[in-house]
């Protein structure tokens, strides 16, 4: 069975998807209408087909510059820096932030030579450089390779006239104390803020 | 971003695939290399035009009879009776098997009013009719919709002049008793057979 064995060789090349669901995956494709599967194919060449990279952020969109940089609503002044477009998306589905972006397209991995310069870091300095910055906040992940990413950026940007902030870190709304790890705890502790 | 998020709302019609893979997935595949995606779109558009369904066994194949139902080397009188192309897959796999197959596209569910007459019956009645098989192997899942088919199967068969078995259910090798169920543990006692 090539063009099966194929497909679930494919499927499985997706992150989070191991050999087992790429079968009961590519059974389920070739077992479903051909139409159905026809649809989803064509999903796949329409995203590649219909999307770009922003010039200015790096945001994956249909247009460039995307819409976050293309609304002159935004406040220029602030800058928030994320590792990918998925964060950006659910940093934005917040409606918290009203600044502009900029997704790096990745963090920093020491341990396999993935440095600063690999990311969307000169953009970045690019768009500091013209002025209208005043702040930058570092939105990257609070893991390992996240962090060492915001130091290493903190360490940058400090060389210039801006404040460099980061978005905080605690025990997540709707989380139990007695679940979260001693770093979480850590966190919550040593960012504790007057009670309102 | 219609055309990502169109391909996110299809990536999550496949079986595992919930909101958060499908979103994680459907990033994967915009970032990549657009020659990645065109390989799994054409992948999943190979496997549908080039597979069809085997019209003795309906096994899921690239040829029709299918390779085992073509192999004259292989045991007509036994006939093992699966829900779906994978477990006959998986059964093919132990090499323990020499029979022919019977696929029956999936399992009654009489709660949602599917009965034996909408799987891959006819054909196996037909085959069962023309004399050659002697036994036919019950090898449907042993939940409850399996044991459902199978024993309305075994009705079904009873008033042909064959043997109906079904494969052996108990401990899975490797499993250690302490974390099995009663129901396993029940089938272990039951199906228990004199010491080699």
């Amino acid at each position: 069975m090539g063009v099966l064995r194929n497909l679930i060789d494919q499927l499985q090349t997706l992150p989070g998807i191991g050999p087992k669901s790429a079968e009961r995956i590519g059974y389920h494709i070739v077992r479903q209408p051909a139409q159905d599967a026809r649809v989803l194919a064509d999903a796949i060449l329409g995203a590649i087909e219909g999307l770009k990279s922003c010039g200015v952020c790096g945001h994956v969109s249909e247009s460039d510059p995307c819409p976050i940089c293309a609304d002159e609503t935004r406040d220029a002044t602030v800058l928030c820096v994320v590792e990918s477009s998925r964060d950006l998306e659910a940093l934005e589905a917040t409606g918290e932030f009203h600044g502009r972006y900029h997704v790096l397209g990745g963090h920093v991995a020491p341990a396999e030579g993935v440095g600063l310069e690999d990311l969307n870091l000169t953009a970045l300095l690019d768009r500091v450089a013209n002025g209208e910055v005043r702040e930058v906040v570092l939105a990257t992940n609070p893991t390992f390779d996240g962090e060492a990413t915001a130091s290493m950026l903190a360490r940058v940007l400090g060389e210039r006239d801006i404040t460099v902030t980061r978005i905080a870190r605690g025990i997540p709304s709707g989380g139990e104390i007695v679940h979260m790890n001693a770093a979480v705890l850590g966190d919550a502790l040593r960012g504790r803020a007057s009670f309102e």
